[in-house]
């Protein structure tokens, strides 16, 4: 646990902005408060709406160590005050930068919020103006995530049911969600009638936090055991899969959550269309394709255990990947800020993302 | 929980027989005492090895309904020796085999072994007799798996390594398995050399029970999440996935537990192969396809809540279809103590299981 966790009085769940649909879209996970950050801490949802408040950047690089804040956009906003922060304080910056960078190593959002500080930095700003770019990158983050909800909501058929995986919310971003803004966007939009999430072992965050997010935004919703997709699929009930990334090649090819490559070809075996979300920052185009993805292997406690308890016998061994690839010839769009990739490949990955 | 919970003295894990493979097989979950039956409470597993002491049919019919006792073919034995009990304390029988039917309705191998019950009931046997049937259903219940061990081993390539889903073992069955007799056959001949098992939300029976069974008898087993089966696949290490079934369409159709027809999918996809493995007597010639089976859905509760804690937010709901059905051309081997059915369909089946 972090030692630093309190309840700042002036953090609260509210979206209190004028943003439009604010009844359905109530989450910031993100607060900046001019001196200090605040972060709804994401591994005690849903039973506990607990607030840490960080006062420099070694509080934030903890956070986002211990996973309090979690989702590629959310760590990369995070980090960005985390370097404020630094700044406001007179510390060396460079420590610092390094520090951010080595919290979550495979975060390709983290690099590049901190890459765009750091492009401030050696401009030789100063924390005013470093606070300004922590803000652009947080405010364009929602924009995007509301963009991307209106073009990837536009690809579903009325009436529509679809499935989701782990979180992509609000309290993955700065706001909306990018999977979740599409879904949030389809339903505000009449386009999606019933939504599913699976729960997304071993950490649960379908389970513990899309669901937390779809129940208090008011949004109806059904939980599913993630093996339970496919027969989902053949019952006919969904006719989109929609899931966010974690990194995403030169050619398309996806990594994102375990779980997600399994979906993907359940829905093409069922003639269910894919939709991958996520904002450019996390197209890696110096990635030529799935191949070159390491993927990260967790400890097998993950799995040993469940709910805090021991629930596999003494002497047991587990094989943990946290994330898989999914190859782009089993995604039919993939929705970014800059528009909507439909059957991605390298050539329109380049006239897109290329330099 | 059940209220008649107790230790017996007498009975132990050990499969005391003179077996051939006691080491690697050291689990009987079903031992009859002459006047009564033990059964190894498979809700406490792995946390604690409990045995409950049934001493009339209601309470065999508790236990099976509480899911003390599970597995299609332990089951049947379980209520055959239900059956005996009543007989030997004279009460009338008729309505001893209703409520044990009633137990478990969707439950195939329940009804056979009723009806082999019934048969000798209305020949007009006495007690003695019905315990001999029911030990007779019990001991070919145990040859049945080791005769199907060999027939699916001899498929395997060696050094090959295999999935598998649920808990399908000695736990389940009169002894050594159905799908995990396949693979304690072919790891005892060298042909399989790595075990992988699906933890099978949300009951847990992979993570609970199966690596129960490999670790205690001592056969190299690893843990996955369900959602890492297609990524475990790409990444070469399983050649075959084995299941078990609870009831099998005339046409080959495979009802089992909810995950299996995803993994059918994937394994295609692959290029991996699917056994299933299940004795005669789960083969329902009545029924004529998988579209003829009916699926239960079971509680909500199941999935919002995990090892006894809710994770899931107030409010939210679950939905929790228990089996699937996997369709017979996405299986290439069905094994039966009848033999090997390659790339199952309707006329093969009648061939081997018609009347």
């Amino acid at each position: 646990m972090l030692g630093f966790s309190i309840i700042p009085r002036d953090c609260t769940l509210m979206n209190t902005s004028t943003e439009p649909d604010r009844e359905h879209d109530t989450i910031r996970a993100v607060q900046w408060r001019g001196d200090r950050l605040c972060l709804l801490d994401q591994r005690l949802l849903p039973g506990e709406e607990r607030w840490i408040e960080c006062r420099d950047a070694d509080q934030v690089t903890q956070a986002i160590r211990d996973l309090a804040v979690r989702g590629a956009p959310a760590i990369g906003i995070a980090a960005a005050w985390g370097v404020v922060l630094a700044a406001q304080q007179g510390a060396p910056l460079d420590p610092v930068l390094a520090m951010l960078r080595a919290a979550r190593p495979t975060a390709v959002n983290l690099m590049w919020a901190l890459d765009r500080m750091k492009a401030r930095i050696v401009a030789g700003v100063g924390a005013a103006a470093l606070e300004r770019e922590a803000q652009a990158i947080q405010d364009e983050d929602l924009a995007a995530n509301r963009h991307m909800g209106e073009l990837g909501a536009a690809l579903i058929a009325p009436g529509s049911g679809v499935l989701t995986h782990c979180n992509t919310g609000s309290l993955a971003t700065a706001g909306y969600g990018t999977a979740l803004g599409v879904i949030r966007a389809g339903v505000a939009a009449g386009r999606i009638d019933e939504v599913f999430a699976g729960e997304t072992r071993p950490w649960q965050q379908g389970a513990r936090l899309t669901m937390y997010e779809l129940i208090r935004d008011k949004i109806p919703a059904h939980l599913i055991a993630d093996s339970a997709a496919a027969h989902l699929m053949r019952s006919g009930k969904v006719q989109w899969v929609i899931v966010g990334a974690d990194r995403i090649a030169a050619n398309g090819d996806t990594a994102n959550k375990i779980g997600t490559y399994q979906l993907a070809i359940a829905a093409r075996h069922h003639g269910v269309k894919f939709m991958v979300v996520a904002p450019s920052s996390t197209v890696d185009m110096a990635t030529p394709n799935g191949e070159a993805i390491e993927i990260e292997l967790r400890h097998a406690d993950e799995l040993l255990s469940t709910g805090g308890r021991r629930t596999v016998v003494e002497g047991a061994q587990a094989w943990n990947p946290v994330f898989d690839v999914t190859p782009a010839e089993l995604i039919d769009a993939i929705v970014t800020e800059r528009g909507v990739i439909e059957r991605p490949n390298e050539p329109v990955m380049q006239a897109v993302f290329g330099r």
